[in-house]
């Protein structure tokens, strides 16, 4: 940390500074430059010091040099994490397309998408039976039900299964149904929750908050590696800024920055990023072209009649148009699809 | 809901939107403008409509009329909602001062706070016995042990006691020990913690999300509301935009467009809202001056060892000179100090 | 147009409403709702509008209809708009590479660098004359020098010149010089300016502003294209945000909405969109395949010594990298790169 | 500056960045720290350098110490800048408020307008001759006819005028009838315009720009101090956000902010901050006991037929009850009212 004095600090507020520097266990480092002088911190530096050391008197502002994720970090852990169910490799380099309805509603309809998710050349099957909703009176999702629904749906199609958990409560129940616990946008700093998947023994793919700073979210995620699960998946989905002819802001630049801050495999998720369907494509393009691992994509066989969301979902030919365009660009780039994660039920029972 | 059909519409298009809408049950009304058509929807609306319209063919976009928050509005509950602690009473024109420190470290550093609090003009007690901290690696707080040392310091003050609830599995447990249950801005939209606080009989204070629009926080409120806890309190703590010369923004114009929307009382928090000390002061008086119903300010008796936010801390001697430049700007408005909310320790167990 | 009434209005106030409409010479059409009425407005709707009905009592809020620009719209104008100079199309679907330094310096350096442009595989060059700077104390650039050594380098390696005008008073000095004038983002809202490169006779590259919506965009296009310059090229470089890791946030669901919402050609500038060199890459890849009809590139010979933005400048090998890969991505797509815009000095001459 | 190593620089690069270091004219200063080395980089330190050091193999950041305005800041220069107007002072404690039209119409509805604004104790008349206008059909202002009406306004009423000036070429003629230049929001980074206005004699209010740091608009305020002209006033006037309920939001953190790092003067908009009249009386007063010198408001006898921006204007009545109440939380806070420019005619051309 770099202590920034005032312009007009004191001989005598300088030494004090240096002093209480020292007191905190830290050795402290003068420096005086033609404007102003600087005190550079050194030691185990934590983050509360900032604050801590921005309330001496004749203190400008104190700067902080170290990055406050460890695990999450490249510099730290240079190679690759990848995230394996099965034969399915996600952070390897391959493409992995996960699509499905928003919400699970019923068993009939969920199975028809999932069919067509697989037909279409997905690998993995996306559902909510926990909704999050801005609005107490909209639907909310099928809880267990909806898990047993996606169960049945993986089962008769060999996708593995990815959906969301909302509560720490429910932690150990979504984890007997799902192949991947999915933490929400608005539970990226839910500490509470991120405590829970990081000891449920699956992997988790955290989306980044809709005002998540790229630090922030990286630190969510150490809090999951913190518990030793590191199997963690970065999803970006969108920002919110001042622009409202979309959804959200797609933040593309996260993409390839993320894969250089940190060794966790990224996903986009151009759904809800865009909040609609003609701009999953480009937008779904776009984010595997910089870098990402793979796509998170709503589909839904008859959008018009989905139970939420349903303006940003993508038609079963829509979800094949995109997974093929996928695929020739994956292959320009000298990239191959994954694979699926299993070979067959019996494959998938023995995992 | 006004469904806006795209400029090159065919009437074949048209009239199938308005097939559309009456099969799900509303009454259409077209109108024919200069350059395009609309067709207007009547009927019992939900929100989820919007985005099931929007993926008609032919359809440019679908415009919400009617606002999606019933028991947070105004239109519908035109009289101010009054919370009450005793005698104190939140909302009722009366300016309420809570001060304390940001974590709850000590019993003796706890207490010698409060007692500033309370000889500087304070009505409420607030410290985190739970803390949201970006980092896994900061201090989160004395859990249980806090809760407990906040009560000792409501017993030796007289100071009812506001203190943050972050996990749905703990807020009965902080309902034993808390006068008013806060959300932070992190869990706004942490739905199933509003849940469990709309059944835990104790008045709320729901801080706005960094990123909630002012209708995601009424909806928020609304949550609460809905389980039929009528005690809200809304607080506006600062909004993350694109300016880093401080912590957050404070949306100063939320103060009176909210008290206009909802009858629910509003206070301020000029501490997260500015993350400087000596921005602390202006922007308080500019949130009572605005409307606010009273401020959430954190205290500190010796800032520079606070364990967390000391940057944003007011000294005792600081926080004395608020309370009384507060009391100052209310008596010229023509509004008064709250009133404690009880006269003695007696009186404070027989409530 | 249409009003919304509170949900309280009286109908005495519903009455003076649509009277007021009818007094400004408009048809009015009531429509009773569950909760509200409303009234839609018929006629040839001025923005203004909005705002002189906001206040009349009773009324909660007036939405707009239709969309304000009209020369811009794809509704009005279906047919992509093309740029020519000399061979070289700008918006005909192939892909087009402006490369060159962010400020002109001296006539050798920008020599060397406009050949290395040209020989990795670029169509035009890009350089500052005249830079907008946040300090008056930073190099501003070098004006007509700065200019005369642009077309120095255009006459050296046929490369078409584009450049920023920033005042007024230059545009027809910068329009002597350049082959394609360039807006800058924070000249986005300047009115007057636009106006006169409306009347230039020249292409004009228009800038996104940082905090422009595309709405904005749009409009200022139509500032430009109402004074009869229909050669307006739009360029998305990035928008402010609360996110710091990256300078500003690149908005890739621009390219794909804009385009479905115009006929007009968009670049994508991923250079000023990042300020980081190695983002440029990947993320005008991700422009590239979301529909951007080409990339405007800072690229340096040396860029530690660039007289501005050496962070975000490729070097000659990286920007030869760039075109080459976004030449095997537009392949992979069906799209060709663009051709040069004269075989030679004397077809340009000629031109 | 603060040159930042990546954690795994080798002693190579380490050297080789102090190298350039050096080699650039500036001292180096190495410190090792636990987890990184960083470089003090000490001398005359200009803003290009962050960039051009950033580029260097090994460097993870650079960090700039100093800060970038000089003329504008209160480290360097103390004392409040108080603008004069014949007796009128603005900065010098007491409370100014400017009120008018938005547009200048017709002179009848001027005059009425100006003699409202006096009659209520208002000491200034604001109104726009030029109109920055989203759109190229709204009406753009009267342009020297607007002037014209001001100037009789001003004879008529004693009221010194304020008008904005949008043109570099139009500072001329504007400064000949305004008593002070006004740089609007969307200006606030046209740097030929404020290199003019700081050679123009005139006092310049300089408003905020809707996505401009506290920074930027000092460095803007710079460029005019620059240039002799020491008469800068700051406007805020609310910045864009997520929120899209008000115009803009109002950033009252930036005024004791700004007060505190600047000497110069803040008056706040609260028209253009909240967008909506029964806004503009809170956030005004929050303004003003916030800090700021005093207030710009938009007022119109007849608001529903104002050219623009009605919804945000108030009526004589609702302009009076502000500056009554202004004045009443002015006292309260031990400051006074200001005074009227010119005691007549005679004073003001004798002046």
């Amino acid at each position: 940390m770099i202590v920034v004095m005032s312009a007009g600090a004191t001989e005598e507020q300088i030494l004090s500074a240096q002093k209480a520097i020292r007191a905190l266990g830290f050795k402290d480092h003068r420096i005086g430059g033609e404007e102003r002088t600087v005190v550079a911190v050194l030691g185990h530096i934590y983050p509360e010091l900032q604050d801590e050391l921005g309330t001496i008197d004749g203190v400008d502002s104190v700067v902080r040099i170290s990055k406050p994720f460890k695990l999450a970090s490249r510099e730290v852990h240079p190679h690759n994490t990848v995230v394996r169910i099965g034969n399915l490799a996600i952070g390897d380099g391959s493409v992995v397309m996960m699509g499905g309805p928003c919400s699970v509603d019923t068993e009939e309809n969920v199975l028809e998408c999932a069919h067509a998710v697989k037909a279409g050349g997905g690998h993995l099957l996306r559902g909510g039976a926990y909704k999050p909703r801005s609005s107490p009176y909209a639907f909310r999702g099928h809880g267990e039900k909806g898990l047993q629904i996606l169960a049945t749906a993986r089962e008769a199609t060999g996708l593995p299964v990815i959906t969301e958990v909302m509560d720490a409560r429910d932690v150990d129940l979504v984890a007997r149904y799902a192949d991947i616990l999915q933490i929400g946008a608005r539970n990226m700093q839910n500490f509470t929750l991120l405590d829970e998947v990081g000891k449920a023994g699956r992997p988790v793919l955290l989306k980044r908050g809709l005002s998540g700073t790229i630090e922030e979210w990286l630190l969510a995620a150490e809090y999951i590696l913190s518990h030793g699960n590191r199997d963690v998946i970065l999803c970006e989905r969108g920002i919110r800024t001042f622009e409202t002819a979309t959804r959200n802001t797609f933040d593309v630049n996260a993409i390839p920055l993320v894969k250089r801050l940190s060794h966790l495999p990224v996903i986009g998720d151009p759904s809800h990023a865009t909040g609609k369907w003609y701009l999953v494509e480009p937008v779904g393009l776009a984010a595997v072209v910089s870098g990402a691992d793979g796509l998170i994509v709503e589909v839904h066989p008859n959008p018009d009649h989905a139970l939420s969301d349903g303006a940003q979902s993508l038609t079963p030919e829509n979800w094949k148009k995109l997974v093929d365009k996928t695929a020739v660009i994956a292959a320009a780039m000298g990239r191959s699809m994954a694979v699926d994660a299993w070979e067959n039920e019996a494959a998938r029972k023995a995992s």
